[in-house]
C-alpha cells in the first residue's frame, strides 16, 4: 500500500516522522555530495536535503519524495517560510514528470521579463510565485464582489454572450458565424441584466465582455471579465450608496484575505473612508483647474491624466483611494442612461475611480418604454434590433440602475501593475490570442 | 421627505403602522367598490385592500403603495404565504410603470405555455413565480458547486473563450471574425484549466461552452454554462472520490437551500447514499441486459435509454439518484483522456448520471508530453495547433484529472423539467437567439 501524501504545510507538525510529499522543484543547490532543493506544492514550500539523486533534479520537475522530517538547527531557521524550522531528509525520489530546461530563471523573487516574453511563455510565467499571486488576488476580488452583491439581496444570473444584433452601439463588436446567420459577441451583459430586473429585482453576474476596439492600450482587453449588478426600485442616491458599498466591501475583502500578496507587491494599504468623496464631472474639472492650472472645464469627459489628478486630490484631501464622479454628459454615455431631469445635458451616470483609474461604470437607466425608444432612435439606431429588450419595458419596469466592474482592471490597480494584460491569465488583444498573430 | 420603503417580508412586524411598499401587481380582484390586489416584491407577496384606484391596476403594473398594515380576521388567514395574517389598507397608490395587457394569464400556479411561446415572451414568462424558481435553484447550484470546489482547495480561474484554433476536435465550433483573423469560440474551458494545474494545482471555473452542433435535442444548448474542476496529483480513485464529493455536496446544498422550490416542483427528495454506486460501462451494460433482456453489451457507449435504465437500477438496488460510470472506450472520448494502462481499449474516464441523464463528464488526463503528442496525431489533428497547451506538458505536469458539470442540465434534472431550454434564462440553439431566425 502506498504511503499517503502529506501537504507541505502539514510537515512542521510531523518532526521525526516519515512522510511523502508531492510537488514541483523550485531550485536545487548542490554542495558536493550534499544537495538542497526547495520543493513546493499548493500549500507551501519545504527545504529538502539529499544526495546525488536530488542534485540531478531541475526546476519544474514534478516529484514525489519520501523522507523524514527533521528539525533544523536554530541558526538555520528561515523565518520567511512556514516550514522554516524543519527540513526533509530524502529517502526516496520518484520523478513524476521531467521538465525541459526552463527558458528563463524562476529562482528570483521577481520574474523580470518583457511583456511579450511573459505572454509567449504564459504557461511557465504563471508558475512563478509573484505572477501566481496576481491571480490569487483576482480570485478574492471575485469572491468579495459576490459576497457584497449577495448581501445586497442580488440573485446570481447566467446570461448569454451570443446576440442577434450588435445592440449596445458605440464600441466595435466581434461577428460570429452562427449556423450561417450573422450573430455577435455581446459587449457586456448590460441588456440582459436589465431584462432580469422585473424577474429578480436585484441581480449580479460575472461574465465576459467582448470589445473589438482596434487599438492597443495598457487598459483594454478584447475579452474582459465583468462583474455586474443591477437593482430595481432604486433612485440615483440609493444607487450611488449601493455601488460605493459593493466597491468598498470588495476592496476590504481583498485587504483582509490577501495580506501576503499585497505585502509582496509592496502596495500601500487601501484607504477607504466612511464616506467616499462624490463629485460631478464638472466639479472634478474645477478642482483640477484650481490644483494644476490646467483648464479642462469645458471638456466632455475626464482625460486619463484628469482621473489621476482627481484621485490625488481624493487621497490628499479626503484620505480616500476611491472617488465617485457623477453627471457625465448624456451624449458621452450609452443610450439607456437616464438624463438628469434637472439638466438633461448631463446624465445620472457615474464612474468609480480607484488610484487614478476608472474601475467601475454605471447609471440610473431610462425605465420608460417611450423614452427608451426615443433614445434609441436619437442615436441613429433601429428599435427593431432591440425587440426582446424593449419587451421588458412594455410590461412594467421599475426605476432601476446598475454598474459593472472590470475584474482585470481592478486587479491591476490593486497590485499597481503597469498593464491590464498582466492581470489576465490569457489576455486577448488585437495582436494576440495566446501567441502573436504576426509570428 | 419621502417615506422609506418597507420590504413586503417585513410588513407582518408592522401591524397598525403606516408603511410604503414597492412592487409588481400580480392579480387584482374587484368586488364593487372594494378591490383586492396581490402585490409582490423580491421578498414576498401581500394582499392589498382598496377602492377604485386599486381596481384599475393591471397585472405587471409597477406600483408604490402607502397604507396601514392591519391584522386579518382569523377566518381570512392564508397559511400559504408569509404575510397571510395581515393585509395592507391602501392610502395612496403611485404607478411607477404601467404595463400593457399581458399576452397570457400570469395568475395561475402554473404557466401552461408551449415552449416557443414561453421563449418568444421570455422577459414575461420569467416573471412567473414557477419559472423564476428554476433560476433561484440554478443560482444555488452554482453557489453549492463553488463551495464544494473551494473546500477541495481549488482556486477560481477566469479563462478565455476565444481561441486561435478549433482545438478540442469532435463537436462543431463557432467561427469568429477576430480583427480579420479566423478565431473560434472555445468548446469548453478544458485546455486552459489543464494549463493552470501546474500553477494552482487545483482549479475551478464557471464559464461558457459553445457547441455548434447542427441538431436540436432536449438536452443540448449551443451556448451552455459549465462548472469545471481540475486537480493535480490525483490518481483515478482519488479523482472519482473528488467528483462524487463535489456532485453530492452540490446536490445537498440545493436540497437544503431550495426546499420551497423543490416542493413547488413536486420532485422527490434527492437520494444520495454514503457510497455512490460505481460501475464500468461494460458492467452497466451487463446489468441492463440482465434486467431488460436488451443486449447492448457490445455497444461503444450508453444510449439515453441505457442511462435511464442503469439509474433505475441504482435507485432500486442502491437507493441512489447518482451512479458513476467509468471506463468508456478510449476512442469515444477526447484525445487528452488517459487510456487504462491495464487495457488501453478502455479509458480512465467517467460520467456521473443523475436520474437518468449524464450531468458530469471527466477523466484522468494524459500528462506525458510525448504520449499526448501521439494521441493528438492519432486523432488526425496537428500538434502545431496545440502549441500553448503543449508548452505546459514540456515543463513538468503532474498526474492530473478533472470533470465538468453542465449547469443547465443539472438544473433541469433537479426540477425534472422536460427540456434543457427551460433551465436557461435565454437559451441559444440552432433555430433561436432570443427569437427564432425563421420568423
Amino acid at each position: 500500500m502506498d504511503m499517503e501524501r502529506t501537504l507541505i504545510c502539514e510537515t512542521p507538525k510531523k518532526v521525526g516522522e516519515k512522510v511523502k510529499i508531492e510537488g514541483f522543484v523550485h531550485v536545487v543547490r548542490g554542495h558536493g555530495k550534499i544537495a538542497f532543493a526547495d520543493i513546493y506544492d499548493r500549500s507551501s514550500v519545504i527545504q529538502v536535503v539529499g544526495g546525488e539523486d536530488l542534485a540531478k533534479l531541475k526546476t519544474q520537475d514534478v516529484v514525489e519524495i519520501e523522507g523524514t522530517v527533521n528539525a533544523r538547527p536554530e541558526r538555520m531557521f528561515n523565518e520567511k517560510i512556514k516550514t522554516g524550522k524543519i527540513e526533509l531528509s530524502v529517502e526516496k525520489i520518484t520523478v513524476l514528470s521531467k521538465s525541459e530546461e526552463m527558458p528563463f530563471d524562476m529562482g528570483g523573487e521577481e520574474l523580470n521579463l518583457e511583456l511579450p516574453t511573459l505572454l509567449d511563455y504564459r504557461t511557465l510565467s504563471l508558475r512563478h510565485n509573484k505572477i501566481k499571486e496576481i491571480f490569487k488576488v483576482q480570485a478574492k476580488v471575485a469572491e468579495g464582489f459576490r459576497k457584497a452583491a449577495e448581501d445586497l439581496g442580488c440573485t446570481e444570473i447566467f446570461v448569454p454572450t451570443v446576440s442577434a444584433s450588435s445592440t449596445e452601439g458605440g464600441a466595435e463588436v466581434f461577428e460570429v458565424d452562427y449556423y450561417g446567420h450573422k450573430a455577435f459577441m455581446t459587449q457586456s451583459p448590460q441588456l440582459y441584466k436589465q431584462m432580469l430586473v422585473p424577474v429578480f429585482e436585484r441581480v449580479f453576474t460575472i461574465s465576459k465582455a467582448y470589445r473589438a476596439e482596434p487599438s492597443v492600450t495598457t487598459r483594454h482587453l478584447s475579452e474582459a471579465t465583468q462583474m455586474d449588478c443591477e437593482l430595481g426600485f432604486v433612485n440615483f442616491e440609493e444607487l450611488l450608496d449601493a455601488l460605493e458599498l459593493v466597491g468598498s466591501s470588495t476592496l476590504k475583502y481583498v485587504s483582509e484575505n490577501c495580506q501576503k500578496q499585497l505585502t509582496d507587491y509592496k502596495v500601500p494599504e487601501i484607504k477607504i473612508p466612511v464616506k467616499i468623496p462624490r463629485l460631478t464631472m464638472r466639479e472634478a474639472q474645477q478642482i483640477i483647474k484650481e490644483r494644476t492650472g490646467v483648464d479642462h472645464t469645458t471638456e466632455k469627459d475626464l482625460e486619463p491624466e484628469d482621473e489621476r489628478e482627481i484621485c490625488r486630490w481624493a487621497l490628499e484631501e479626503k484620505g480616500s483611494d476611491l472617488v465617485t464622479i457623477t453627471h457625465y454628459p448624456t451624449k458621452k454615455r450609452s443610450f439607456y442612461t437616464m438624463p438628469d431631469p434637472k439638466n438633461p445635458e448631463y446624465s445620472l451616470s457615474f464612474d468609480l475611480l480607484f488610484r487614478g483609474l476608472e474601475v467601475l461604470s454605471g447609471s440610473q437607466r431610462i425605465n420608460d418604454y417611450h423614452e427608451l425608444v426615443a433614445a434609441i432612435k436619437d442615436r441613429g439606431m433601429n428599435p427593431d434590433n432591440f425587440e426582446m429588450y424593449l419587451q421588458t419595458f412594455k410590461y412594467g419596469m421599475p426605476p432601476e440602475g446598475g454598474f459593472s466592474f472590470g475584474l482585470e482592471r481592478l486587479t491591476m490597480k490593486i497590485l499597481e501593475l503597469n498593464n491590464v494584460r498582466e492581470a489576465s491569465l490569457f489576455p486577448r488583444d488585437m495582436e494576440r490570442v495566446d501567441f502573436r498573430f504576426s509570428r
